[in-house]
């Protein structure tokens, strides 16, 4: 599919885009980028060969590249813009990996004017715990789904070329606008987060005075296991989706003020409706899920 | 350890002490009480061999019993209490395994006028997300965590006969009294059930139009796990420990409004510390789970 594929940001998601790439033979060679304090990573990547080799400088690294993968933190992709800018090349297809889609839009209108024609924005909804090259696996994107926010001027054919490249690393590609896919993760991924976030960071202000945490169950360990993600990558996704985020953390107050209220009246009848619409509304996403 | 185990209602925990207790022969005979509409439930726990029998008639269920275990639903605590007052002995020692505490000392004082000094008030901090006798297992409490709540007058002989029983079956056991455990419990348990529940139930309806759920990820399966409980067994709790879990969410209110200001103003600093907290707090919390 491609000659050279370039994998600015190899850690766990752009290391395994290389990984996957590999595997499905989808480039003849693979390069990675980073930043001169990512040389260590860089170095364990190619080690590791997720990547055949490594490169600090943009000018080389993009050199021949046909495809460049940008999987650096959302908050960094303006300034790999600004980086790329000098260089950009209308054959060359451009991507990104981040959680956020609006961001990446405004973000190239500012740097380039408008937004380039050849880049395919796009969000592959998997990841981990961990970070970093050492964390990448062939299959991060098996039976996962990715969504590619076109813009207007987004070039139809590079659209179905970056399609058919992530169906080949197993994901289901759904196309719809940049401000739907923002709209629909905020609601189901970022304010999760951010009460996963919140919430223990309430209780561990208690926790400090009187160790509930020792008596906290498996219950416990699910609900706050994304209060464990990396906070920077998190800070960058708040900050840039926070349009969608704030009418949504007003709406769960809201719901939460009708809960307490429910209890505080002892409106046993309306608890039990709200408890029992929400497990359905679970067993929703569970069915959709899993097939 | 006893002659006659008698279990008040043969369901996960009620079914789950029954096998274990069996399995490190810890009674003769163990045998369950329910209600008539409880009777295909009862009939499988024997086929099961989870029960050595059963019977649907109160007196002749507790007949010779030498311990007593109120396995129902929180809610149901209060009728049992009434049901078994005029079969009440002083030698046999009751004990129940809700999770809410003080609501069984005030029901007990309701019934009895004062909190009967063979009543041993316990919970093991352990579940699944199935009910019914079906889903009893040997090993359900293997390594949890369990709390006994004595009242100023409880006998401590039956506190340690009881103590002995639960570390038998598995359980790490701790003894605080009845308003700290309830204190604990809303914090790591039923605050992040409210709080589950109400969010799919605001993104449940929402989903209802946009198919978000369609999107979510992993992290939102564990995230929501808690909100396929059972709401009949969570009605009873939160509305028994209202009193701790009110202030809570009020509490959480103000936390989201922190971080819904902190996200207005960009205010990455404090975002990225929030996060950072949150992140290591958790960590607290799993180095007390693993160990």
């Amino acid at each position: 599919m491609f000659n050279k594929l370039c994998i600015i940001g190899v850690g766990l998601i752009g290391g395994s885009v290389a990984r996957a790439a590999r595997q499905q033979g989808l480039s003849k060679t693979i390069l990675g980028f980073g930043r001169e304090d990512d040389l260590v990573n860089l170095q364990t990547a190619k080690q590791l060969g997720v990547i055949d080799d490594y490169c600090l400088n943009i000018s080389e690294a993009v050199t021949n590249a046909d495809c460049i993968v940008i999987a650096t933190p959302v908050g960094a992709i303006e300034s790999v813009f600004t980086l790329l800018k000098p260089l950009w090349n209308e054959k060359v297809i451009y991507t990104d990996v981040g959680s956020t889609k609006i961001n990446v839009i405004t973000a190239a209108e500012r740097v380039f004017g408008c937004v380039p024609d050849n880049l395919v924005p796009a969000h592959p909804i998997a990841g981990a715990e961990q970070s970093g090259a050492v964390a990448a696996v062939d299959d991060l994107f098996v039976n996962k789904r990715l969504i590619i926010t076109p813009d207007k001027s987004t070039r139809p054919d590079m659209v179905q070329t970056m399609r058919k490249f992530w169906e080949r690393l197993g994901t289901q590609v759904a196309i719809m606008d940049a401000a739907h896919h923002d709209a629909i993760l905020a609601a189901t991924s970022h304010l999760p987060h951010i009460v996963a976030f919140a919430l223990v960071d309430m209780l561990g202000h208690k926790d400090e005075q009187s160790e509930i945490f020792k008596y906290a169950a498996s219950g416990f360990k699910d609900f706050t296991r994304i209060a464990s993600s990396d906070p920077t990558m998190w800070l960058d996704i708040c900050i840039a989706n926070k349009n969608e985020i704030i009418p949504l953390i007003q709406q769960l107050k809201v719901e939460l003020d009708k809960v307490e209220s429910l209890l505080y009246s002892n409106d046993n009848e309306q608890l039990f409706n709200t408890f029992t619409y929400a497990g359905k509304a679970r067993q929703r996403f569970l069915d959709l899920y899993e097939n």
